[in-house]
């Protein structure tokens, strides 16, 4: 049974997407601190960075950064984390992941300017459509074949789903900083906990992972 | 020696200060809903409601409810806290905690608008005060007599002297629930973590207790 997943990192004042990016720094200095606990995990190093020395950290931060890869069908993700803010007129641009993206799978950006789809020989492929979230996941729950969806950020994207209560299971990895500025996960969701069982674990690095996990019907 | 708190319960989203209020409903339903777990500790039922039946949850929750009234000497609130916006062109007003009130030391409350100090039998003593956050520390940190100081709330009082710096411990206890309006305890307050060692342990309520704490230099 496909389910509609989100994991984020957050910090403690609720910031998931950080906004202080130049052209010389082109992912800021608070997303590094945003992400520490997670790119310091083995699962992060093998996975994303193709480390296969067995290095980084183990424990309960990288059990969630494994879940964060387990069963996954497709994905959908905003027109910013793709980069487009900065590189959508660039006809060229494949993303910030170089030629082996960490996805493996169908990944559907949501985007208002069409550009065609993007395949890379490791099974990632980029659709860009302009969709509503209900209407772009009919789309990513076809084409997961079973997997499951992961809603991938940024915040606003993923608060899009939330509000329309498309989420079966949000994970946010709280990290224990107070970065003061950036895109809000939790804005204009009040009640946001009804109908979801919210468990949280604490982690030795000072992350504190929450989850609202909706029970099947 | 005398160390400078903060106790607060606050949402996933941040609000430690609800602003549901109405004249029929004088502290709003978010107010319930933030303190829930709090106010069902053993330690809340004795010391604020002078419940001495027993009855009250025990476990974590509990045991950080007994630390917040452990080892106080004076304690600093916010003119809200005091019930000022309300009631303070009533000069009979004397709180909202009846002729018990659950403090039992000095109680220095912050507002513009002079009114002459309160005293009760129980050893609670209200001052009224114009004052910068470090002003009124200095005369509670003399009033309290080796004793500590708690910063009480809200948010906003709470917040002032965490920007200047003045507080060692802060302790909230982060209640699964998105409100989705009040006031937050963290804007402004970009890089708060530094000095501090910060922990965190989840209760089985669900309610995750964060600490920050400036090691004694």
């Amino acid at each position: 049974m496909t389910r509609i997943r989100v994991d984020l990192n957050i910090s403690l004042d609720g910031f998931a997407t950080t906004t202080d990016q130049t052209p010389e720094n082109p992912f800021g200095d608070d997303w590094g601190r945003l992400t520490r606990d997670y790119t310091a995990t083995r699962t992060f190093r093998e996975r994303v960075l193709h480390d296969t020395s067995g290095e980084g950290t183990t424990g309960l931060d990288d059990a969630y950064a494994a879940r964060y890869f387990d069963a996954l069908g497709a994905e959908i993700m905003g027109a910013g984390m793709f980069g487009l803010h900065e590189h959508g007129s660039d006809p060229d641009w494949r993303g910030w992941w170089g030629d082996d993206p960490p996805f493996h799978i169908p990944v559907f950006v949501l985007t208002n300017a069409a550009r065609p789809s993007i395949e890379f020989a490791n099974g990632t492929t980029f659709h860009f459509l302009s969709a509503t979230p209900r209407a772009a996941l009919e789309l990513a729950v076809d084409a997961a074949r079973g997997g499951d969806v992961r809603i991938g950020g940024g915040a606003e994207t993923v608060r899009a789903f939330l509000r329309d209560g498309l989420v079966d299971d949000l994970h946010v990895a709280i990290v224990p900083i107070v970065l003061g500025r950036g895109i809000r996960l939790w804005d204009d969701l009040r009640g946001l906990e009804q109908g979801y069982r919210v468990t949280s674990e604490a982690a030795p690095s000072g992350v504190v992972h929450t989850s609202f996990r909706r029970e099947a019907v």
